[in-house]
């Protein structure tokens, strides 16, 4: 397998865009990351992107080919992947491994959705769609209520507090105030969070994360390539995915995310790094809980002592290790197919020096992305 | 790149299965391969799986995590993919590539449709999001209409007529009759076809594949792993896939589907074959005209002459190159996203000697499967 850089990046702002349809929120990013690389649409041999339901949220399938037409790329072979809210990530280590593999030298992998189209009824509705819905969804299984399960048994596990998890949110409202990109540049305090209202207990509107639409891309491509075309190439050092039970029932320990651990574990392997050898990191906060048992899975602390270690500082812009330095699914928005590519973007960002007042200096950065409740995770290290 | 062998298969019968929902019908067909090969869960290191629109026919997403639990293929990377109705062979390319790679040495694709649960209007509205939905669907253009108008421009432009057309349902009518695990083992005479009533003029009700529920799989494994496990394996010599316009208004000639031609190009070259040297092929045939339109497009015949080349006999079981010897989309049936991968199993039983009373003792198969009116394709060459 061969070494693969990201060398272009592109992103839209996130929010609500009603002047855009899917596709060309898509084919923005798309065209923006390969300006980035300094490449023209006709050097782009494949397309991957990942959206997790064209189909509910926009009554739209065959998006690979509807977004590689739109944007220019040319008759080339163009893969929809979808893991619910990790797809963006699935279309990341698709391409990842079409270019490692050497089947091709420069792809494009992006991500989109378009979710401020439904009423928020509707878009809760798409999303159980991620849950196993004949065993959890048909019961009345939503997301927040199968975090809140969660994140209750990580309160009477590890004695985690709604304080701890608000901070989380404190944390992230804070970094997207520096992320021209985020859809909410608004500051909460820790007892605006507390105070606001119950979606499922313990998890409450300002645990969670938003309704987004918007899209990212990066360009990948081998060593050769990369070195010639990039002055800061950013190296993809280590590419984990795991599935697990989708329905919560099946999982012998609903306090840890068994996929996250799986995908870890092959990340580290390959990239040869430990948990402390990462700088920062962008995890899958699509509610505060899912931050915390993030930093446990991935080994940054042991389990049960996140909330301590968020509590502490740890994870601020200035702490030991800096979590959602963009602002994250709570704050910069989670449209589900892209915030893997965003992420990515984020990592990128920040490794080459052009995150402004949120740059961390990082000499590596770990991202992750989860599908559902856990029922697929993947995890990616960079370098510069 | 690795060589790549197919060494084992499984298929559900297609039909209205009502006992069974998607899942069940691809982790039936998942673990007949995985016996088929003589294996056990334990040995697959990925699965990719097809299907369209989890979504909208049965209000699933994740289905790739869903299948990958209860096939039991604990926590190993799960991909779905989707490229409309083309969605089966392009979960097999990608898990190709994958072993091809070395990523990988024992993989499984499979591909899967539900789609009986809905009404027939509700399907074929869930199709149209296979066409450009705000360009073509949203103005009432469903699958029927659209190659209408391809087969309209076919008759004008090359003197196919409607009884060419018709000689594709009765062939593939009458191959079904041997393979048990199609749809329809029903035989239709030329003058019922032409009698049957109009859908979209000049397709007829028995000029249109059916709605389907199905699931099939193959097992794909190294050159090396496949030599020790497998008596006959399959080798897949060649993989093509290119997408277009996805609305037929942008394209320059809508009797020809170009992203056919452009795969099929990459597939005969990487085989080192042409379309001469393929013994049989089974195409996409989920309407007649298409079928015509597929034998040109793939080399088979001068453009314009496929009516006239299918009159003649040459595509029947005893013809010089048989085509849809499964009964194709027509008569075996077309659950989307199993479709190509069906495809692939007929290919392999038939390059076995395994596919009974419809054998032609090919040395060499091609496999063609269309997304919507031709947006993507993919082509796939194998041999003994």
């Amino acid at each position: 397998m061969r070494n693969v850089a990201i060398i272009g990046v592109g992103l839209t702002k996130f929010g609500q865009l009603w002047e855009h349809n899917i596709i060309s929120l898509a084919v923005k990013a798309g065209v923006l990351a390969v300006r980035d690389a300094g490449i023209s649409q006709r050097d782009i041999q494949a397309l991957y992107v990942g959206t997790m339901s064209g189909g509910l949220f926009v009554n739209q399938e065959h998006l690979a080919s509807l977004i590689a037409d739109y944007a220019g790329f040319k008759n080339i072979p163009s893969v929809r992947v979808e893991s619910a809210c990790a797809s963006g990530s699935l279309a990341l280590r698709q391409a990842y491994l079409d270019v490692a593999s050497g089947n091709s030298d420069i792809v494009v992998a992006g991500g989109a959705e378009k979710m401020t189209d439904l009423s928020t009824h509707a878009v809760t509705k798409t999303l159980a769609t991620a849950a196993d819905t004949e065993k959890e969804s048909v019961f009345g299984a939503t997301f927040p209520g199968l975090y809140a399960m969660m994140a209750k048994l990580h309160m009477y596990k590890y004695g985690t507090t709604e304080e701890q998890m608000a901070r989380v949110a404190v944390k992230n409202h804070k970094n997207a105030m520096h992320n021209p990109y985020a859809q909410f540049h608004k500051e909460f305090t820790l007892s605006q969070v507390l105070n606001s209202p119950y979606i499922a207990d313990p998890i409450k509107l300002l645990d969670s994360s938003p309704i987004t639409d918007g899209a990212a891309a990066v360009v990948l491509a081998s060593e050769e390539i990369a070195k010639k075309l990039c002055k800061k190439p950013v190296w993809i050092i280590g590419s984990g995915h795991a599935t697990d039970h989708v329905a919560l029932h099946d999982r012998q320990d609903i306090t840890t995310i068994k996929a996250t651990k799986v995908a870890a574990r092959q990340a580290y392997k390959q990239a040869g790094l430990k948990p402390e050898d990462i700088d920062m990191a962008e995890v899958h906060d699509c509610f505060t809980i899912a931050e915390l048992i993030a930093i446990e899975d991935l080994g940054f602390v042991e389990k049960g002592k996140a909330g301590k270690f968020v509590e502490e500082g740890n994870t601020s812009l200035k702490g030991r290790l800096p979590v959602n330095t963009s602002g994250g699914l709570k704050a910069k928005g989670h449209p589900v197919g892209a915030t893997g590519i965003a992420q990515a973007v984020e990592a990128v960002l920040q490794l080459r020096g052009d995150a402004g007042n949120r740059n961390v200096n990082p000499k590596t950065v770990l991202i992750h992305n989860v599908g559902g409740s856990g029922g697929s995770a993947l995890v990616h290290i960079f370098k510069k």
